[in-house]
């Protein structure tokens, strides 16, 4: 099975050039992603129950542009394989035609994303084995992810280049720092020419590898530009990401 | 006229109790004011031919609790008067009998927001005479605000409580920090304890009274824990807003 779920382009979404910043397209994927497990009957409010919630692992996300304020996207979403911790979730975004969608595009189709999803237990913070989930193979839809799947970033060579911690605002519903907001201060730190730049296309690829918590101070390094590793206080990389701008080659 | 807007509480919405966050309510609020003035013809996309936009300048948002994650809520929306500066555009909250409302409430309704607003010039960051608007008499509805109009915040003592630089992610489509960002970092200093308290109740009143933009250095006072003030590097007030939990006495 696999659904499609819509999102006009609001005054949250966008910054001081009327697109959207990086950032939302993301958590607005991730909100449609969120919707299609709870159809779906795995939801995070149905894994609430045994304590269980899924997490990012693994994000690529591409744009051929992005999209403008009042723009409607439609993100259609399934499910392409479950390994035994980590689930493959793929997303074609596209704009209604009129709205602002390109006419050249293919179907109108302009972004692409491809998550990788573990379930952790809420207590011990630790992955869960998916066999364990009763009702997947219905889920799963026999259609290749629409881009490359998320890349492994490599780790970054040990320079400083800015400093957060952790507050209210930035915990999500799983207890740590939201998944979107360790690129927003990613994109803090981008020059405008390449904000500008990626409104024209861009690739991002972001590896989750701990969890941040509440007060913890991290620390920002950041390489070439555009390639970022995010650690804790003792030097642990939390997340790592590598973003990209001009012709991406999403596949179709 | 009056408008009906929804919104699902989704994954961006909440906080770790997976219940909205108030600067994410506030957000979802603005987003329908923004919504419903487009659809009347004189939303930011229609005004910005003539290069003008609706700032917000006064917000007050009373709930008698935060809705849940899965919720859908729904903004209902009107405006009630024009000044020569500052028009007022009022809103109620309620949610779908079955997806969360408490059946107590009267009509579902357990929020409200009164909501005034400016128009400035974007060059010379100037208001602009809205007798200058031509379809506003088509627009009013002859119904009063649904709780008391946003107060007035007095000034607070100069005591510092945090400082932050304001980034690009901070940033709206009006070039200045977004609105509900400052609310953002004042529930970064409020104690968790005052946070479950909000839960079950509160009113914001908020006024906005400068801009910020890209690169400044802000600092924000607070006093008797739930007065704020943010300030510029010069000392000028940007903003200032006051909280009240408990029960708040909504007028509906």
């Amino acid at each position: 099975m696999a659904g499609t779920y819509s999102h006009t382009i609001g005054p949250r979404d966008i910054d001081s050039t009327r697109r959207a910043r990086i950032a939302a397209l993301g958590d607005i994927v991730l909100g449609a992603a969120n919707d299609d497990a709870d159809s779906l009957g795995f939801g995070v409010s149905d894994l609430n129950l045994g304590n269980a919630s899924w997490v990012l692992s693994r994000l690529a996300l591409e744009a051929r542009r992005l999209p403008e304020r009042g723009e409607r996207i439609d993100i259609y979403t399934w499910v392409s394989d479950y390994g035994r911790v980590m689930t493959t979730r793929n997303m074609t975004l596209s704009s209604e035609p009129g709205s602002g969608g390109e006419p050249g595009d293919t179907q109108g189709v302009w972004g692409a994303a491809v998550t990788q999803w573990a379930m952790i237990d809420l207590d011990t913070r630790r992955p869960l084995d998916l066999s364990a989930l009763s009702n997947k193979g219905t889920s799963l839809v026999d259609r290749e992810p629409p881009i490359e799947r998320p890349r492994k970033v490599t780790p970054l060579p040990d320079e400083c280049f800015g400093e957060r911690t952790v507050l209210y605002s930035d915990i999500d519903f799983n207890g740590h720092v939201g998944s979107m907001r360790y690129v927003e201060w990613m994109m803090d730190l981008m020059q405008a020419e390449w904000l500008r730049g990626a409104a024209e296309g861009f690739r991002l690829d972001i590896n989750y590898l701990h969890e941040a918590t509440l007060g913890e101070t991290l620390t920002i390094a950041r390489a070439d530009q555009t390639r970022f590793e995010i650690r804790n206080a003792t030097g642990v990389a939390i997340c790592r990401a590598r973003f990209v701008t001009g012709e991406t080659g999403n596949r179709r």
